[in-house]
């Protein structure tokens, strides 16, 4: 189930506790066609300022990626390790630094222990082909209890091409352009500024429309590599496949975006909110995001309390065109609110929150914009989690 | 310590469990100025829309309070309910309508039990004058664990006038004009268009300067009640003892802000976060509130841990014009990063986390804007407060 011509490496170099792997390796056979996304945090750590560079060329063929350390707010120091751990990989693989993108996940404003890091850069590469991805998902996790993997089989003329995408999640986490770590690799050929627009729309309409906790990493990196290894004619907007792959790619990003709102940190529930008939898309997404930021909307979530004034409070505060007694609000098929004011069935809704997987829908009755935002609830272990994460 | 010519009255009316009073009646013998500020939520609860007609005319003479429901999201039938509270008070009174503002906060969403609110205002009145204060600021509360109270005498000219207040607060707490409900009230004769925009000011740099989770509430409302019953000429912004007046008001509301990040929902500690260097004032209240609003922030200083990291990425996504390379981070006295780098004093810092009331200062060194915001520590009581809140 893995895209041709792609292998994987995973090693122990002890920047987390001891027993978890977290520095791995991701590489194609022959050069690849690349994009990305990257955080619009101000504050980027050094390897997104590496690869944002890079990735202006359209090419690559490795990514080097470690946990337990972010390589955020380290500085020139910060950014002279980052080049070393491409450098060296590169020169372990016989290929140009400037194919070798870079990625770090973990603890902000500690420097790279690269005493340990280097040593294992080598081993790294002569174990390449002996993990799997599933060894590569596990290494990059932080506070993530299960390896993310989301793949997709793409027909393209007779051949049939795969998509396969791997992340990590878990805490601050709330994109707006990427969020987290997401690595995607296909075999299917496909034009590098097609490539480009097409991760771009899927990002938006999935990675860009999660949130855990309304904090905004340093560190978010998503990348596609398409090395062709399919030998189909590449794919250009006019193709008659275009259609097919745009669509396996979105599935793909949104089957990785709900993995991580599924592993929000602390999360005992998948939530899914819905907002239609708002005055533009812009409009339904602030609304969306206001509704799924609100620590008390998830607090209420989590406590199976269909609390739907919390509901309208955060559609009130979004900043999106709302008209109270214009609103519906349903739990599930629920319907708790209609024209802004109690239906008396919050007993029903409550029994819909006591599932995994929740659907709030809410229409504003003011248009046609309509946006999807993933979130999970919050719960104490949230709290544990973030307010032991360090030690 | 009470200004003169208040009364004050609190019953119980069993809109909240019982055994806590919940109706409540501030009464001035005297016609008042008054001022208000109100949320800006666009979801108003019925009694905000009502006194912000009322305010217009600058007059005021009594205010009826209740707690455990919020009267929000209750459409017509929310405000007929307002208006039927206001002019069952003051006909019982003998005032005007108009001079009877209304408050109300607790759950959204459902109807307010007139028939148990009813009956009680007449035993509201019956009793003026035998309850204290204190007693109208415990029936306010809701999640609040302790009344807010806090008073400032004031010289004017050779009398000495009295300022004091009354708020609630503790969750649902993210101001964008005032927050929570907070009734000040002074003898000090003051010319309305100046009590009101004092009081602005002081709103703008205290409660719109304070949060606890985010959350924007429906209710919020702050109104102020000059009757001038110490005798003095109306105070005007030409007269000598405005500054000390002006002064004495912001100094009140910083107080009460203070209490309620105190209290804040599962509050452990009471944090202030300054930034200065700044480009304006605006920037810096935008990175204030970002630090401020972060989760992992929270739940860091909650578990004494010094993750000025955390604090990094919050301003990176501020808003605010930030460079990373020049960015100071304290906590208390203890510089935690400098120019974007590590001091590695981290332990240090962690020290001064295990106090109950702490500082953190931020330098941006891009100017000279500041902005100092307070809330609290993020803790496992905040989830369960928020979970249970309806049960």
């Amino acid at each position: 189930m893995i895209p041709k011509g792609f292998l994987f490496s995973a090693v122990e170099a002890a920047i987390k506790k001891p027993g978890r792997k977290d520095l791995a390796l991701i590489y194609s056979q022959v050069e690849a066609d690349m994009a990305g996304a990257f955080t619009t945090n101000r504050v980027k750590a050094a390897p997104v300022r590496l690869d944002m560079r890079k990735i202006k060329s359209g090419k690559g063929q490795a990514i080097i990626v470690n946990s337990g350390n972010a390589n955020a707010c380290t500085g020139r120091v910060g950014m002279q390790d980052a080049t070393e751990m491409a450098k060296r990989a590169a020169e372990g693989l016989g290929i140009k630094t400037s194919l070798l993108y870079t990625a770090s996940t973990g603890v902000i404003g500690n420097p790279m222990p690269m005493d340990r890091i280097g040593p294992k850069i080598q081993e790294l590469i002569e174990n390449l082909g002996k993990w799997s991805l599933e060894d590569v998902a596990a290494s990059i996790m932080t506070t993530d209890t299960f390896p993310k993997i989301f793949r997709k089989k793409v027909k393209i003329g007779n051949k049939t091409g795969m998509i396969t995408g791997i992340c990590k999640g878990a805490g601050m986490i709330c994109p707006h352009m990427a969020t987290m770590l997401c690595f995607i690799m296909t075999d299917i050929a496909v034009h590098q500024k097609t490539l480009e627009r097409t991760l771009h729309n899927a990002v938006n309409k999935t990675f860009n429309r999660l949130t855990i906790d309304g904090d905004m990493s340093t560190n978010d990196t998503v990348l596609i590599m398409a090395n062709g290894m399919l030998g189909n004619p590449p794919i250009t907007e006019k193709s008659l496949s275009y259609l097919s792959f745009n669509y396996a790619l979105e599935e793909v990003a949104y089957g990785l975006a709900a993995l991580i709102a599924k592993d929000g940190e602390g999360a005992t529930k998948f939530i899914e909110i819905e907002v239609n008939g708002a005055r533009s898309e812009a409009d339904a997404e602030k609304a969306a995001f206001a509704v799924a930021n609100s620590n008390l909307v998830k607090t209420a979530i989590y406590g199976n309390d269909a609390n739907w004034g919390r509901i309208m409070a955060a559609l009130g505060y979004s900043g999106a065109d709302i008209r109270e007694e214009k609103v519906d609000i349903y739990f599930g098929k629920v319907k708790v609110a209609g024209k802004g004011l109690a239906s008396g069935r919050d007993k029903a809704a409550g029994e819909v929150l006591r599932k995994k997987h929740i659907k709030i829908i809410i229409d504003l009755n003011m248009g046609k914009g309509s946006a999807k935002v993933l979130t999970c609830d919050m719960t104490e272990e949230y709290i544990r989690v973030n307010a032991d994460y360090r030690t």
